[in-house]
């Protein structure tokens, strides 16, 4: 009776992609438009994204860094100054030809990324070691010109932040390169409840234009990796490209050295496919628009809208609170709560005024409750935070059984192929091994994790000595 | 002696033009790139965005309204839906090409406004009056492609907020357009001090699409005027060139109502030619990143820093406030308090220690007040609503009394050549003459305002019968 009242979506076993698509839309995330690969970020959706803003900006200001804005256009010349940048970034990025009726003389790209408009700048700004460090971030819309979009986890547009930092010292940058990384696994772990794996990518997977990339990468409900943040260390590269140089302590001219870091509205994407379940989205309550919502059950008997609304304006100094006074069915309503994902339902009802208590019902373990009048704001509190946790331990739970180390390529093909996850496997270092499992699995190298236990002694592609301990998986 | 220890800036009387670009500059708000007319907004400059940002965006939600994102990019075929909207931006807009290495089948524009974009997501989503209203708002950056620019002035990209919304009725609408330029005049007045004229534009100057445009107007301190914001009613225009209709409460197919409404960082221009002076900005307290700067005198003293620190940890909870505790002189750090504009400067030495009691000095008056140390939080509290209501005070009585009404366009002429601001003048209505008056004189018509009374009976230009009074005067 409950399910016929509401759409259904696809169930994920059957069609994990449709799923997906079910979920953004009919929770009212996203909206297609005639932009090809872009989205219309609806309501519900931007709440969500101005949520995890505000949570991340808080971090960023706290470390120290203050907001800036930089164009959206940039001059072809300037962008191939840095010569591994742009080739990096030259096949995706959309050019603006003309201006109103005028041909321009020079055609401008609309950033992918900015580093080099934040070099530039800086290159005005920076000639001392007292001008350092310069510490600079950025909220914005980039483009790349993607092939195969998916709202939120890649199109043509999307919004993030992205950090631009100079410093005196090698270490200095290094050190920051470090600390972004961790306010973004703090921020997935802590707020989003995502569990992260912190690691270096590879050469082959860096960053066009930096010394080395951090990164943290988080798995997916279907066996899928997405990486959910990166930090650049960008060493000198840029600097002595666009001739960023200070007088040091010693009065001799440097390069800065720079990082640089980005966090993007991916990471919805992967919160989506975290949380979420056939009934559609699961919210962590730190970033739910609406953490509460409450249904009066049998709403036209008399007291019981009245004591709805006096429950919304008590808990609403501590909540995000709603209601749906609406005159749909309960059934219906339910149901929107839960393909909405907000954590907790109230319902209350003659009975329950009656008996002076409510019914809260979470919506990650569909676990009843009922909470005598005095205990409800304390018994929200307390529901709202295990949520939380237990979200996180749920997908950690998750990402620890679907992981597995393996020792040769053919358990390398048998595991991806049964389980996908992710695959603990020893790696030599050589670009071909990274390639040729590419090529044979599919798979690509996420991360060399900063913390690891050696699972062999040898690569597990040419079987020569190896060190370093890859995760590998199928990614988004 | 003060004076050599700091940038000259050209006196506003000299050259207005060269001492606006030299406050911007000199109070790092921009900086100049590469890229032709735009500019970046540096951290001082961006956190004063942000405040205007946040004092708006509450008021945006208290009202009812809810933030979406739509694409940057618009299909031409898409602009070129509705007739007025894109021949008055066709002149205006930037135009994208290809896509990496791909020429497009059809090219994109930079949104110069958002209308078509919302237009065709309303389309999607509103079938019935029960989906009424729709009250929708984005925060975003827009290029337009203007020939002459100036930092936050006009600029070929800029950032800014843009309403819309759909109704049920033409009086929804009506009201929705009124109700937000009523929010823009209290954000002008109350958050920036800046007094407005409100009123409505005339058919030649309404926005391209419009049924008709509300706008507020301010003054400059050089007698030029501003618009400050704009609230379109669009009626039904796009609603039919796009087909959003739904079903009333009888049952017929009807197209909506709509109205838009914009508000720029041009704003942070006007506000800097309001209440600036020859020593630089002059910020009001309510959007100031730094409201207070406490500034040690002979802080090599034993116990001056102390003191100095303990002050601001005090004074932090209530207000923002900074230390320049740096190894400059005195009369260097006065100099650029005063060029950033800061409200109130703290001064802190040996002798004030001794005698329990700090010297407090406003930025708009430069008058001394010396507070006994149990009163300082509230004497700041109470000199920064002073200053506050002070700059606004100062701006009207500047506005009034460069307000001149005139019956002859030989009174037109003179009064404009000699003292710029206002006029006041009757018109017929006709375009022929609104043409005529902007050819002969170089002022536009800013409004025709709600309020007024009629200084004669005719037409200023052609002296036939008029009832209209308008605001004219030469613009940015």
């Amino acid at each position: 009776m409950k399910k016929q009242l509401v759409e259904k979506i696809t169930a994920m076993d059957e069609d994990f992609a449709q799923w997906y698509t079910d979920v953004v839309t009919k929770a009212e995330l996203v909206d297609y438009s005639s932009v090809r690969g872009s989205m219309v970020i609806r309501p519900y959706g931007y709440a969500i994204c101005e949520n995890i803003k505000e949570a991340l900006d808080g971090e960023i200001k706290r470390t120290g860094h203050e907001n800036v804005y930089m164009p959206l256009l940039i001059p072809e010349s300037l962008l191939q100054k840095e010569k591994d940048h742009i080739e990096g970034f030259a096949p995706e990025v959309a050019w603006v030809t003309h201006g109103g009726e005028e041909k321009l003389a020079e055609r401008l790209c609309i950033r992918p990324t900015s580093e080099v408009l934040f070099a530039e700048h800086y290159k005005n700004i920076v000639h001392s070691y007292r001008d350092l460090p310069k510490l600079y971030n950025q909220w914005s819309n980039v483009v790349r010109w993607e092939k195969t979009t998916r709202p939120f986890l890649r199109t043509l547009e999307f919004l993030w932040q992205e950090g631009h930092t100079c410093h005196e010292t090698a270490e200095d940058a290094h050190e920051e390169t470090l600390r972004m990384l961790e306010v973004y696994a703090d921020i997935c772990e802590r707020v989003l409840a995502i569990p992260v794996i912190k690691g270096r990518k590879t050469e082959k997977e860096k960053f066009a234009g930096a010394d080395y990339t951090y990164t943290i990468e988080s798995l997916m409900h279907d066996g899928k990796a997405l990486q959910s943040a990166t930090s650049h260390n960008l060493g000198t590269g840029f600097a002595k490209s666009f001739g960023i140089e200070f007088l040091d302590r010693q009065g001799t001219l440097q390069p800065v050295h720079q990082t640089s870091w980005g966090f993007t509205t991916r990471i919805i994407g992967a919160m989506i496919m975290v949380h979420g379940d056939d009934q559609g989205l699961v919210l962590p309550p730190a970033i739910a628009p609406v953490q509460v919502r409450i249904v009066p059950i049998a709403q036209h008997k008399e007291g019981v809208l009245d004591a709805a609304y006096d429950l919304k304006t008590l808990l609403q100094a501590t909540t995000r609170v709603d209601i749906d006074a609406s005159d749909k069915k309960p059934g219906w309503k339910f149901n929107e709560t839960e393909m909405r994902g907000i954590p907790l339902r109230l319902e209350i009802g003659p009975k329950d005024i009656e008996q002076e208590k409510v019914v809260l019902v979470r919506r990650d373990t569909g676990e009843k409750v009922e909470v005598a009048n005095g205990q409800i704001e304390t018994e929200i509190a307390r529901l709202l935070e295990e949520i939380q946790q237990g979200l996180y331990e749920k997908a950690l739970a998750h990402r620890l059984s679907e992981t597995r180390a393996v020792q040769s390529m053919e358990q390398f093909d048998e595991v991806l192929s049964a389980h996908g996850g992710f695959i603990e496997a020893m790696w030599c270092g050589k670009r071909e091994c990274e390639d040729a499992i590419k090529e044979q699995t599919q798979a690509t190298s996420r991360c060399i994790p900063f913390e690891s236990q050696a699972v062999s002694k040898n690569c597990v592609c040419c079987g020569e000595p190896a060190h370093e301990l890859v995760y590998w998986a199928k990614a988004y």
